[in-house]
Protein backbone atom coordinates (compact mmCIF):
# COMPACT_ATOMS: atom_id res chain seq x y z
CA UNK A 1 0.00 0.00 0.00
CA UNK A 2 1.42 3.11 -1.10
CA UNK A 3 0.32 6.88 -2.83
CA UNK A 4 1.01 7.38 -6.11
CA UNK A 5 2.19 11.17 -7.34
CA UNK A 6 1.23 12.21 -10.73
CA UNK A 7 3.80 13.94 -12.17
CA UNK A 8 5.12 15.94 -15.42
CA UNK A 9 8.33 14.48 -16.39
CA UNK A 10 11.22 16.39 -18.47
CA UNK A 11 14.32 15.91 -19.78
CA UNK A 12 16.58 17.13 -17.06
CA UNK A 13 17.67 14.37 -14.43
CA UNK A 14 15.76 15.97 -11.64
CA UNK A 15 12.19 14.94 -13.81
CA UNK A 16 10.38 17.13 -11.42
CA UNK A 17 9.99 20.76 -12.81
CA UNK A 18 6.28 21.71 -12.17
CA UNK A 19 5.89 24.32 -9.41
CA UNK A 20 2.51 22.81 -9.03
CA UNK A 21 3.44 19.22 -8.69
CA UNK A 22 6.35 20.13 -6.26
CA UNK A 23 3.91 21.18 -3.82
CA UNK A 24 2.26 17.80 -3.30
CA UNK A 25 6.02 16.05 -3.31
CA UNK A 26 6.75 18.23 -0.54
CA UNK A 27 4.00 17.60 1.27
CA UNK A 28 4.50 13.74 1.00
CA UNK A 29 8.11 13.93 1.30
CA UNK A 30 7.52 16.08 4.62
CA UNK A 31 4.96 14.16 6.10
CA UNK A 32 7.14 10.83 5.12
CA UNK A 33 4.52 8.99 3.07
CA UNK A 34 5.48 6.12 1.32
CA UNK A 35 5.21 7.20 -2.20
CA UNK A 36 5.97 6.97 -5.85
CA UNK A 37 5.38 8.64 -8.95
CA UNK A 38 4.10 8.04 -11.86
CA UNK A 39 5.00 10.11 -14.96
CA UNK A 40 1.90 11.37 -17.02
CA UNK A 41 2.89 13.39 -20.12
CA UNK A 42 1.04 16.49 -21.01
CA UNK A 43 -1.13 14.73 -24.08
CA UNK A 44 -2.26 12.23 -21.80
CA UNK A 45 -3.05 14.48 -18.67
CA UNK A 46 -7.00 14.79 -19.39
CA UNK A 47 -7.17 10.77 -20.23
CA UNK A 48 -5.81 9.70 -17.27
CA UNK A 49 -7.98 12.50 -15.02
CA UNK A 50 -11.22 10.73 -16.88
CA UNK A 51 -10.30 7.19 -16.50
CA UNK A 52 -9.61 7.32 -12.75
CA UNK A 53 -12.51 9.62 -11.95
CA UNK A 54 -10.12 12.80 -11.29
CA UNK A 55 -11.72 16.40 -11.29
CA UNK A 56 -11.26 19.41 -13.76
CA UNK A 57 -9.04 21.67 -11.63
CA UNK A 58 -10.44 24.41 -13.72
CA UNK A 59 -13.93 24.67 -15.08
CA UNK A 60 -12.05 26.19 -18.54
CA UNK A 61 -9.02 25.77 -20.33
CA UNK A 62 -7.92 28.92 -22.16
CA UNK A 63 -7.33 26.88 -25.73
CA UNK A 64 -10.67 25.08 -26.47
CA UNK A 65 -12.06 26.25 -23.61
CA UNK A 66 -13.05 22.22 -22.26
CA UNK A 67 -12.38 21.30 -18.89
CA UNK A 68 -9.33 22.15 -17.31
CA UNK A 69 -7.60 18.70 -16.48
CA UNK A 70 -4.00 19.48 -14.42
CA UNK A 71 -1.82 17.40 -12.35
CA UNK A 72 -0.86 16.96 -9.75
CA UNK A 73 -2.97 14.42 -8.44
CA UNK A 74 -2.56 11.05 -6.25
CA UNK A 75 -4.05 7.61 -5.65
CA UNK A 76 -4.07 6.62 -2.67
CA UNK A 77 -4.02 2.57 -2.34
CA UNK A 78 -4.71 2.27 1.19
CA UNK A 79 -8.21 3.80 0.85
CA UNK A 80 -8.89 3.93 -2.95
CA UNK A 81 -9.34 7.20 -3.04
CA UNK A 82 -8.16 9.65 -6.52
CA UNK A 83 -7.35 13.46 -5.75
CA UNK A 84 -6.58 16.20 -8.01
CA UNK A 85 -5.34 19.76 -7.28
CA UNK A 86 -2.52 20.26 -4.82
CA UNK A 87 -4.45 22.31 -1.83
CA UNK A 88 -7.07 19.42 -2.11
CA UNK A 89 -4.73 16.82 -2.04
CA UNK A 90 -2.98 18.49 1.18
CA UNK A 91 -6.06 18.71 3.23
CA UNK A 92 -6.97 15.16 2.05
CA UNK A 93 -3.39 14.18 3.39
CA UNK A 94 -3.83 16.30 6.54
CA UNK A 95 -7.31 14.50 7.21
CA UNK A 96 -5.90 11.07 6.38
CA UNK A 97 -2.74 11.19 8.31
CA UNK A 98 -3.44 13.17 11.13
CA UNK A 99 -0.17 11.87 12.80
CA UNK A 100 2.16 13.46 10.72
CA UNK A 101 3.67 17.08 10.47
CA UNK A 102 1.07 19.76 9.51
CA UNK A 103 1.58 21.59 6.43
CA UNK A 104 -1.11 24.09 8.09
CA UNK A 105 0.01 24.63 11.80
CA UNK A 106 -1.73 26.43 14.63
CA UNK A 107 -5.13 26.73 11.68
CA UNK A 108 -3.01 28.77 9.61
CA UNK A 109 -4.95 27.95 6.66
CA UNK A 110 -6.93 30.85 5.85
CA UNK A 111 -3.70 32.79 6.15
CA UNK A 112 -1.78 30.25 4.12
CA UNK A 113 -4.46 30.78 1.27
CA UNK A 114 -4.55 34.67 1.57
CA UNK A 115 -0.18 34.73 1.09
CA UNK A 116 -0.53 32.06 -2.16
CA UNK A 117 -3.97 33.51 -3.59
CA UNK A 118 -1.26 36.76 -3.58
CA UNK A 119 1.22 35.48 -4.65
CA UNK A 120 0.07 33.83 -7.51
CA UNK A 121 -1.81 37.25 -8.84
CA UNK A 122 1.47 39.18 -8.51
CA UNK A 123 3.54 36.93 -10.41
CA UNK A 124 1.83 37.22 -13.89
CA UNK A 125 4.95 38.61 -15.17
CA UNK A 126 6.79 35.53 -14.82
CA UNK A 127 4.93 33.07 -16.66
CA UNK A 128 6.18 35.15 -20.14
CA UNK A 129 9.72 34.24 -18.68
CA UNK A 130 9.42 30.59 -18.04
CA UNK A 131 6.85 29.59 -19.98
CA UNK A 132 8.45 29.63 -23.42
CA UNK A 133 11.62 27.71 -21.94
CA UNK A 134 9.50 25.56 -20.05
CA UNK A 135 8.29 23.87 -23.31
CA UNK A 136 12.50 23.10 -24.63
CA UNK A 137 12.54 21.05 -21.20
CA UNK A 138 10.17 18.96 -21.90
CA UNK A 139 9.84 15.12 -24.01
CA UNK A 140 9.36 15.66 -27.39
CA UNK A 141 5.48 14.59 -26.78
CA UNK A 142 4.87 17.31 -24.20
CA UNK A 143 6.52 19.84 -25.82
CA UNK A 144 4.11 20.08 -28.74
CA UNK A 145 1.37 19.55 -26.94
CA UNK A 146 2.66 22.54 -24.64
CA UNK A 147 3.68 24.45 -27.03
CA UNK A 148 0.36 24.16 -29.12
CA UNK A 149 -1.97 24.98 -26.53
CA UNK A 150 0.16 27.78 -24.61
CA UNK A 151 0.27 29.25 -27.53
CA UNK A 152 -3.35 29.22 -28.04
CA UNK A 153 -4.30 30.76 -24.99
CA UNK A 154 -1.57 32.84 -25.89
CA UNK A 155 -2.83 34.05 -29.17
CA UNK A 156 0.50 33.88 -30.49
CA UNK A 157 3.13 31.61 -31.20
CA UNK A 158 5.00 30.76 -27.70
CA UNK A 159 8.31 31.20 -28.60
CA UNK A 160 7.42 34.96 -29.42
CA UNK A 161 5.58 35.38 -25.51
CA UNK A 162 9.37 35.72 -24.16
CA UNK A 163 9.80 39.59 -23.68
CA UNK A 164 12.99 40.46 -25.25
CA UNK A 165 14.79 44.33 -25.23
CA UNK A 166 13.55 47.31 -23.21
CA UNK A 167 10.25 45.13 -21.87
CA UNK A 168 12.36 42.04 -20.80
CA UNK A 169 13.77 44.97 -18.46
CA UNK A 170 11.11 46.41 -17.06
CA UNK A 171 9.34 43.16 -16.54
CA UNK A 172 12.43 41.55 -14.91
CA UNK A 173 12.28 44.81 -12.76
CA UNK A 174 8.75 43.99 -11.59
CA UNK A 175 9.56 40.27 -10.71
CA UNK A 176 11.96 41.74 -8.45
CA UNK A 177 10.02 44.42 -6.84
CA UNK A 178 7.48 41.53 -6.27
CA UNK A 179 10.06 38.95 -4.46
CA UNK A 180 11.07 42.62 -2.56
CA UNK A 181 7.39 42.43 -1.33
CA UNK A 182 7.44 38.79 -0.30
CA UNK A 183 10.65 39.30 1.29
CA UNK A 184 9.42 41.80 3.34
CA UNK A 185 6.67 39.23 4.58
CA UNK A 186 9.24 36.70 5.35
CA UNK A 187 11.31 39.42 6.90
CA UNK A 188 8.40 40.21 9.41
CA UNK A 189 9.54 36.68 11.56
CA UNK A 190 12.86 36.15 9.69
CA UNK A 191 14.97 36.55 13.44
CA UNK A 192 12.67 32.94 14.32
CA UNK A 193 14.51 31.20 10.99
CA UNK A 194 13.92 30.66 7.18
CA UNK A 195 10.23 30.03 6.76
CA UNK A 196 7.38 32.14 6.62
CA UNK A 197 6.37 30.49 10.15
CA UNK A 198 9.99 30.79 11.40
CA UNK A 199 11.58 27.68 12.12
CA UNK A 200 8.13 25.75 11.46
CA UNK A 201 7.64 24.81 7.78
CA UNK A 202 4.28 25.13 6.29
CA UNK A 203 2.19 25.27 2.50
CA UNK A 204 3.36 28.65 1.78
CA UNK A 205 7.27 27.48 2.09
CA UNK A 206 6.14 24.93 -0.64
CA UNK A 207 4.77 26.91 -2.40
CA UNK A 208 7.38 29.73 -3.00
CA UNK A 209 10.07 26.76 -3.03
CA UNK A 210 8.15 24.85 -5.80
CA UNK A 211 8.20 28.01 -7.77
CA UNK A 212 11.67 28.72 -7.11
CA UNK A 213 12.67 25.37 -8.39
CA UNK A 214 10.85 25.78 -11.20
CA UNK A 215 12.98 28.63 -12.33
CA UNK A 216 16.05 26.83 -11.39
CA UNK A 217 15.51 24.07 -13.11
CA UNK A 218 14.12 25.68 -16.34
CA UNK A 219 16.42 28.43 -16.31
CA UNK A 220 19.40 26.29 -15.36
CA UNK A 221 21.32 26.87 -12.14
CA UNK A 222 23.97 28.71 -14.32
CA UNK A 223 21.75 30.96 -15.82
CA UNK A 224 21.66 34.99 -15.65
CA UNK A 225 18.34 34.62 -14.44
CA UNK A 226 18.41 32.16 -11.91
CA UNK A 227 21.99 33.49 -9.93
CA UNK A 228 19.84 37.01 -9.89
CA UNK A 229 17.19 35.76 -8.40
CA UNK A 230 19.18 33.78 -5.95
CA UNK A 231 21.11 37.21 -5.20
CA UNK A 232 18.06 38.56 -4.59
CA UNK A 233 16.94 39.44 -0.85
CA UNK A 234 19.96 38.52 0.90
CA UNK A 235 20.26 34.94 -0.82
CA UNK A 236 16.95 34.45 0.74
CA UNK A 237 14.91 31.88 -2.12
CA UNK A 238 18.17 30.09 -2.44
CA UNK A 239 18.38 29.45 1.37
CA UNK A 240 14.71 28.76 1.75
CA UNK A 241 15.86 25.72 -1.04
CA UNK A 242 18.47 24.57 1.09
CA UNK A 243 16.22 24.57 3.98
CA UNK A 244 13.63 22.27 2.08
CA UNK A 245 16.21 20.48 0.39
CA UNK A 246 15.37 17.08 3.14
CA UNK A 247 11.99 17.25 1.84
CA UNK A 248 13.18 17.58 -2.15
CA UNK A 249 13.96 13.94 -3.34
CA UNK A 250 12.72 12.83 -6.01
CA UNK A 251 11.90 8.86 -6.33
CA UNK B 1 0.69 54.91 34.75
CA UNK B 2 -1.21 54.19 31.81
CA UNK B 3 -1.07 54.42 27.68
CA UNK B 4 -1.84 57.04 25.94
CA UNK B 5 -4.10 56.42 22.67
CA UNK B 6 -3.85 59.11 20.28
CA UNK B 7 -6.89 58.91 18.05
CA UNK B 8 -8.76 61.15 15.55
CA UNK B 9 -12.36 62.37 16.76
CA UNK B 10 -15.75 62.28 15.07
CA UNK B 11 -19.02 64.09 15.90
CA UNK B 12 -20.52 60.55 16.18
CA UNK B 13 -21.39 58.94 19.70
CA UNK B 14 -19.11 56.51 19.45
CA UNK B 15 -16.22 59.43 18.86
CA UNK B 16 -13.34 56.74 17.59
CA UNK B 17 -13.75 55.74 13.52
CA UNK B 18 -10.30 55.54 11.76
CA UNK B 19 -9.60 52.30 10.52
CA UNK B 20 -6.24 52.55 11.28
CA UNK B 21 -6.64 53.89 15.23
CA UNK B 22 -9.55 51.12 15.89
CA UNK B 23 -6.42 48.27 15.40
CA UNK B 24 -4.55 50.08 18.29
CA UNK B 25 -7.58 50.14 20.33
CA UNK B 26 -8.57 46.19 19.62
CA UNK B 27 -5.02 45.50 20.29
CA UNK B 28 -5.07 47.56 23.54
CA UNK B 29 -8.64 46.05 24.80
CA UNK B 30 -7.39 42.64 23.97
CA UNK B 31 -4.29 42.66 26.04
CA UNK B 32 -6.10 43.94 28.67
CA UNK B 33 -3.49 46.90 29.18
CA UNK B 34 -4.78 50.30 31.28
CA UNK B 35 -4.98 53.62 28.93
CA UNK B 36 -7.05 56.46 27.78
CA UNK B 37 -7.51 58.17 25.06
CA UNK B 38 -6.46 61.87 23.96
CA UNK B 39 -8.37 62.75 20.85
CA UNK B 40 -6.10 65.09 18.50
CA UNK B 41 -7.90 67.04 15.79
CA UNK B 42 -6.45 66.58 11.86
CA UNK B 43 -4.84 69.97 11.30
CA UNK B 44 -2.92 69.49 14.52
CA UNK B 45 -1.64 65.44 14.27
CA UNK B 46 1.67 66.70 12.90
CA UNK B 47 2.30 69.38 15.12
CA UNK B 48 1.63 66.94 17.89
CA UNK B 49 4.01 64.36 16.06
CA UNK B 50 6.80 66.77 15.86
CA UNK B 51 6.31 68.15 19.05
CA UNK B 52 6.53 64.65 20.55
CA UNK B 53 9.26 62.89 18.44
CA UNK B 54 6.27 60.74 17.00
CA UNK B 55 7.70 59.53 13.64
CA UNK B 56 6.04 60.40 10.00
CA UNK B 57 4.05 57.17 8.71
CA UNK B 58 4.71 58.10 5.08
CA UNK B 59 7.71 59.72 3.39
CA UNK B 60 5.30 61.90 1.45
CA UNK B 61 1.69 62.58 1.92
CA UNK B 62 -0.22 63.20 -1.33
CA UNK B 63 -1.27 67.15 -1.17
CA UNK B 64 2.06 68.94 -0.64
CA UNK B 65 4.75 66.13 -0.50
CA UNK B 66 5.60 66.97 2.73
CA UNK B 67 6.34 63.80 5.16
CA UNK B 68 2.62 62.57 6.39
CA UNK B 69 2.32 61.95 9.87
CA UNK B 70 -0.79 60.00 11.27
CA UNK B 71 -2.58 58.06 13.97
CA UNK B 72 -2.63 55.88 15.67
CA UNK B 73 0.30 56.78 18.26
CA UNK B 74 0.67 56.24 21.99
CA UNK B 75 2.72 57.06 24.79
CA UNK B 76 3.62 54.41 27.29
CA UNK B 77 3.82 56.12 30.49
CA UNK B 78 5.73 53.51 32.30
CA UNK B 79 8.54 53.34 29.21
CA UNK B 80 8.34 57.19 28.12
CA UNK B 81 8.22 55.77 24.52
CA UNK B 82 6.63 57.28 21.81
CA UNK B 83 5.31 55.57 18.70
CA UNK B 84 3.02 55.38 15.57
CA UNK B 85 1.94 53.21 13.16
CA UNK B 86 -0.56 50.42 14.03
CA UNK B 87 1.79 47.95 12.96
CA UNK B 88 4.85 48.97 15.12
CA UNK B 89 2.89 49.90 18.05
CA UNK B 90 1.85 46.08 18.28
CA UNK B 91 5.56 44.94 18.05
CA UNK B 92 6.60 47.17 20.92
CA UNK B 93 3.45 45.83 23.11
CA UNK B 94 3.84 42.23 22.12
CA UNK B 95 7.59 42.86 22.99
CA UNK B 96 6.74 45.55 26.41
CA UNK B 97 3.73 43.21 27.53
CA UNK B 98 5.15 39.71 26.46
CA UNK B 99 2.52 38.28 29.36
CA UNK B 100 -0.46 39.59 27.56
CA UNK B 101 -2.86 37.90 24.85
CA UNK B 102 -0.15 38.09 21.76
CA UNK B 103 -1.80 39.68 18.28
CA UNK B 104 0.48 37.03 16.39
CA UNK B 105 -0.08 34.06 17.86
CA UNK B 106 2.62 31.38 16.84
CA UNK B 107 4.82 33.56 14.53
CA UNK B 108 2.29 34.34 12.33
CA UNK B 109 3.67 37.87 11.76
CA UNK B 110 5.01 36.99 8.21
CA UNK B 111 1.18 36.03 7.11
CA UNK B 112 -0.15 38.56 9.03
CA UNK B 113 1.68 41.25 6.98
CA UNK B 114 0.79 39.48 3.87
CA UNK B 115 -3.14 39.48 4.55
CA UNK B 116 -2.79 42.74 5.77
CA UNK B 117 -1.09 43.76 2.38
CA UNK B 118 -3.28 42.19 0.22
CA UNK B 119 -6.39 43.82 1.82
CA UNK B 120 -5.23 47.23 1.76
CA UNK B 121 -4.35 46.98 -1.93
CA UNK B 122 -7.52 45.16 -3.49
CA UNK B 123 -9.74 47.62 -1.03
CA UNK B 124 -8.72 50.62 -3.22
CA UNK B 125 -12.54 51.19 -4.83
CA UNK B 126 -13.87 51.35 -1.35
CA UNK B 127 -11.98 54.86 -0.75
CA UNK B 128 -14.15 56.52 -2.76
CA UNK B 129 -17.48 55.47 -1.47
CA UNK B 130 -16.74 56.10 1.83
CA UNK B 131 -13.40 58.99 2.58
CA UNK B 132 -16.02 61.98 1.04
CA UNK B 133 -18.18 60.48 3.56
CA UNK B 134 -15.95 60.61 6.57
CA UNK B 135 -15.53 64.48 5.92
CA UNK B 136 -19.08 64.82 6.97
CA UNK B 137 -18.36 62.82 10.66
CA UNK B 138 -15.82 64.92 12.24
CA UNK B 139 -15.56 67.71 13.74
CA UNK B 140 -15.30 71.49 11.87
CA UNK B 141 -12.00 71.63 11.97
CA UNK B 142 -11.04 68.18 10.91
CA UNK B 143 -13.58 68.47 8.37
CA UNK B 144 -12.33 71.45 6.68
CA UNK B 145 -8.45 69.87 6.75
CA UNK B 146 -9.71 66.58 5.07
CA UNK B 147 -11.71 68.09 2.73
CA UNK B 148 -8.73 70.12 1.59
CA UNK B 149 -6.16 68.00 1.49
CA UNK B 150 -8.21 64.90 -0.11
CA UNK B 151 -9.74 67.12 -2.68
CA UNK B 152 -5.56 67.50 -3.45
CA UNK B 153 -4.53 64.44 -3.00
CA UNK B 154 -7.46 62.93 -5.64
CA UNK B 155 -7.27 66.87 -7.79
CA UNK B 156 -10.62 67.15 -7.57
CA UNK B 157 -13.17 68.28 -4.95
CA UNK B 158 -13.61 65.07 -2.15
CA UNK B 159 -17.72 65.18 -2.67
CA UNK B 160 -17.05 64.48 -6.68
CA UNK B 161 -15.13 61.21 -5.55
CA UNK B 162 -18.34 59.75 -4.71
CA UNK B 163 -19.26 57.10 -7.73
CA UNK B 164 -23.09 57.38 -8.80
CA UNK B 165 -24.57 55.78 -11.65
CA UNK B 166 -23.49 53.07 -13.40
CA UNK B 167 -19.85 53.84 -12.18
CA UNK B 168 -21.25 52.96 -8.64
CA UNK B 169 -22.59 49.88 -9.26
CA UNK B 170 -20.01 48.58 -10.91
CA UNK B 171 -17.79 49.97 -7.99
CA UNK B 172 -19.65 48.73 -5.62
CA UNK B 173 -19.47 45.12 -7.10
CA UNK B 174 -15.89 45.56 -7.24
CA UNK B 175 -16.42 45.80 -3.55
CA UNK B 176 -18.21 43.04 -3.27
CA UNK B 177 -16.23 40.59 -5.12
CA UNK B 178 -13.12 41.44 -3.12
CA UNK B 179 -15.02 40.86 0.07
CA UNK B 180 -15.89 37.17 -1.18
CA UNK B 181 -12.06 36.45 -1.65
CA UNK B 182 -11.40 37.53 1.98
CA UNK B 183 -14.77 35.18 2.60
CA UNK B 184 -12.87 32.30 0.65
CA UNK B 185 -9.68 33.12 3.14
CA UNK B 186 -11.79 32.90 6.18
CA UNK B 187 -13.65 29.86 4.99
CA UNK B 188 -10.58 27.86 4.68
CA UNK B 189 -10.43 27.45 8.75
CA UNK B 190 -14.09 28.71 9.52
CA UNK B 191 -15.03 25.74 11.42
CA UNK B 192 -12.78 26.17 13.82
CA UNK B 193 -14.35 29.42 14.95
CA UNK B 194 -14.67 33.03 13.42
CA UNK B 195 -11.49 34.37 13.20
CA UNK B 196 -8.81 34.10 10.25
CA UNK B 197 -7.07 31.49 12.90
CA UNK B 198 -9.95 29.93 13.50
CA UNK B 199 -11.17 30.15 17.54
CA UNK B 200 -8.50 32.35 18.17
CA UNK B 201 -8.22 36.48 17.42
CA UNK B 202 -5.11 37.60 15.91
CA UNK B 203 -3.72 40.66 13.78
CA UNK B 204 -6.11 40.09 10.78
CA UNK B 205 -9.11 40.29 12.22
CA UNK B 206 -8.22 43.08 14.39
CA UNK B 207 -7.73 44.60 10.34
CA UNK B 208 -10.67 43.64 8.88
CA UNK B 209 -12.82 44.61 12.08
CA UNK B 210 -11.26 47.97 11.76
CA UNK B 211 -12.40 48.29 8.29
CA UNK B 212 -15.72 47.10 9.24
CA UNK B 213 -16.54 49.30 11.96
CA UNK B 214 -15.38 52.49 9.67
CA UNK B 215 -18.28 51.30 7.18
CA UNK B 216 -20.26 50.56 9.78
CA UNK B 217 -20.15 53.97 11.75
CA UNK B 218 -19.35 55.98 8.81
CA UNK B 219 -22.30 55.26 6.68
CA UNK B 220 -24.23 54.76 9.68
CA UNK B 221 -25.74 50.79 10.78
CA UNK B 222 -29.22 51.83 9.35
CA UNK B 223 -27.93 52.61 5.34
CA UNK B 224 -28.09 50.55 2.43
CA UNK B 225 -24.59 50.35 2.07
CA UNK B 226 -24.03 48.76 5.43
CA UNK B 227 -26.82 46.37 5.73
CA UNK B 228 -25.68 45.26 2.14
CA UNK B 229 -22.15 44.45 3.60
CA UNK B 230 -23.89 43.31 6.93
CA UNK B 231 -25.28 40.59 4.58
CA UNK B 232 -22.48 39.60 2.27
CA UNK B 233 -21.28 36.14 2.77
CA UNK B 234 -23.05 34.51 5.56
CA UNK B 235 -23.27 37.77 7.50
CA UNK B 236 -19.34 37.20 7.99
CA UNK B 237 -18.86 40.75 8.61
CA UNK B 238 -21.11 41.68 11.04
CA UNK B 239 -20.21 38.40 12.80
CA UNK B 240 -16.90 39.54 13.17
CA UNK B 241 -18.15 42.52 14.86
CA UNK B 242 -19.79 41.01 17.18
CA UNK B 243 -17.14 38.60 17.58
CA UNK B 244 -14.78 41.34 18.65
CA UNK B 245 -17.35 43.42 20.72
CA UNK B 246 -15.61 42.49 23.45
CA UNK B 247 -12.44 44.46 22.61
CA UNK B 248 -14.65 46.86 20.89
CA UNK B 249 -14.91 49.42 24.06
CA UNK B 250 -13.94 53.49 23.42
CA UNK B 251 -13.00 54.76 26.95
Amino acid sequence: MTIILYDIPSKLPIKAWSPNTWKTRFCLNYKGLPYRTEWVEYPDIAEHAKKHGLKPTGEKNPWDGGPYYSLPAIHDEATGVYISDSWLIAEYLEKQYPDTPSVFPNNTKGLQEALGNTYDSLLDPLWNFILPLTAGRLNPRSEEYFIRTRSLAFGKPLAEVLPTGEQATTDWAQIKEIMNKVDGWFAKTDDKGPFILGDVISWADFEIAGNKIWMKVIWGEDSEQWKDVASWNGGRWENLLKAVEKYSSVD
